[in-house]
């Protein structure tokens, strides 16, 4: 039914090893013969099938990329330089939707069909890296890091981040905030609250748990957790807010309840995606170079498979910075 | 190095054949020989090789779904049911990102290393499915269909779509109308744009070519495109936009250029995606089911992939509704 490497050879006038390593740019056949099987090959109409490639040659070239939710704004935006810079090393991305049960995506990353994998959304508790490396394919973590032991990671300084935010409330003189957070599950969302709190405690301003609430990195969070918040406490003046997805579902229950922002709340985001710059939100918020971490990320793993790496885990830690848009402004009483 | 089925067979007191055989869930081996295997399986932590299984059912279980740009919020939202679908029917998403130049997902899609694929973004003058035909991988169009020929395809009535967008403006009083387009080389952006100008001229008005801007369906599409259409028609007071993104863009070009929206400008969007639906917006559009669609996409395939279809190709249309939020309002003078 379709063309095989057997028909390649016969129509080359060479061996049915010779067309493989021919297509494969094997330098043991010389260009005159390995261009005679590319010509075959191309008259025949043939494509090597992945499945024999890889039975051969032990790799697939292909590298497996967890995301968890990729109707969160902040994945696409990864995803696109994973692809670019995987493409330029010469592999192929896959991507893996991890959804409710992760049994799919497990099954998918350990069935030999990928040589390395991006873990962007592993939580803590998650078996998979243990799982990896029993099965000895090597991973990155992209936008966290690995608490109990050494996986390559490349991620921003989300603890600096978080300091960075309570450093510019503190100094627009506000006191009652609040926080809300990702995930404690996650590394991201453990280090941005530490960071944002620890600065807090230096200017001994008090941050309750009940101006404290978690959740997914959405806007559901953020549109839910607002009004909680303002329900507990009316007389609250500022929010920071895990990240820009997150602030943006505040932005929005803020417009719900009447609540005018910057005068009346102070809204500080995390990721600066393009959706912070628009004209409708104008988010205070914290950068880093996302799609440089992400190319980072891509090297890390590349370097990793090649061998070119040695044995000690490395970091690769982005720096963040403080963007100043329009949500954000000295404190005033709110329900005066 | 690794566990092989060699040492799943010795465990479990079964031939190799009857180790693929009783994981592959074959009927030929009995309940009691898959409950064996599978537990020796277990025991011995061994994950079938999928290259392995490949080659010797000549199917990949998995289905290519290629994509043009993740970061358009449109394509998450298809992605999570059609994934889900397909692994309700056993199969496993192969997400293809095609950037600029498709090279690479074309190959990914006709390496053999796919049963089939979902098309979302081919273009007119694309050739892949052509090669794909060629190749004899069945496929589907998600959210456009084939003029030339038939495929099967799962997609909205943009015809009726763009009509009922017109009909609004029209019933509102709106006569200076303008079109902020999606590209003529997709079935949507052709027949949203056919629905809408049909519509306009059956009730005398007027579209003229100063009065429509076209492009990708971005953000830019629209925050360029209002700002253009305003510099050459101040008087304008409805916008009808190919998309949601579109509109969400010529909604912050109006904010930034002080264009009060709806007193001064009606704007309509298509899709009602939830980003439509959050208050900063509020935005009336066009509504069909986007989730139901995508999963009837899943199914039109499985069903071309286990024999169950016909040779005719099948259309399933989804109907358009409007949905009417807080962005159209009756013409006003803006510059009064």
């Amino acid at each position: 039914m379709s063309i095989t490497s057997h028909d390649v050879a016969r129509f080359a006038g060479v061996s049915q090893a010779t067309v493989s390593r021919a297509l494969r740019g094997d330098p043991r056949v010389s260009a005159a013969t390995q261009d005679r099987v590319r010509h075959a090959a191309q008259v025949l109409n043939y494509v090597p099938s992945e499945a024999g490639r890889s039975l051969s040659t032990h790799t697939t070239r292909r590298i497996g990329v967890l995301v968890s939710d990729l109707t969160n704004p902040f994945y696409p935006h990864l995803i696109g330089p994973l692809h670019d810079e995987l493409e330029r090393c010469g592999y192929r991305m896959m991507l893996l939707a991890e959804r409710s049960d992760d049994a799919l995506a497990t099954e998918g990353l350990l069935d030999h069909s990928i040589d390395g994998a991006v873990l962007t959304t592993a939580t803590s508790g998650s078996e998979l890296p243990d799982a990896l490396r029993r099965k000895q394919i090597p991973f990155v973590f992209l936008n966290r890091v690995d608490g109990r032991d050494g996986a390559d990671s490349a991620a921003v300084d989300n603890e600096r981040g978080g300091r960075l935010a309570a450093e510019e409330l503190i100094a627009l003189g506000h006191r009652r905030v609040a926080l809300l957070g990702g995930s404690t599950d996650t590394s991201s969302g453990r280090d941005r609250e530490a960071g944002f709190v620890d600065a807090l405690a230096e200017a001994d301003i008090a941050l309750p748990a009940t101006r404290i609430r978690r959740g997914s990195y959405d806007f559901d969070t953020g549109y839910l957790g607002l009004s909680e918040l303002l329900a507990a406490d009316p007389d609250l003046t500022a929010v920071f807010c895990g990240n820009d997805v997150v602030a943006i579902g505040a932005y929005n229950a803020a417009l719900r309840a009447g609540v005018r922002i910057p005068d009346e709340l102070t809204l500080v985001g995390f990721d600066d995606l393009p959706i912070a710059s628009w004209e409708a939100f104008s988010l205070t918020t914290i950068r880093y170079d996302l799609q440089e971490m992400a190319r980072a990320a891509a090297r890390l793993l590349v370097e990793r498979l090649s061998g070119d790496a040695g044995d000690p885990a490395r970091r690769v830690a982005f720096a963040p910075e403080l963007v100043r848009r329009g949500t954000h402004a000295p404190p005033a009483t709110r329900r005066g």
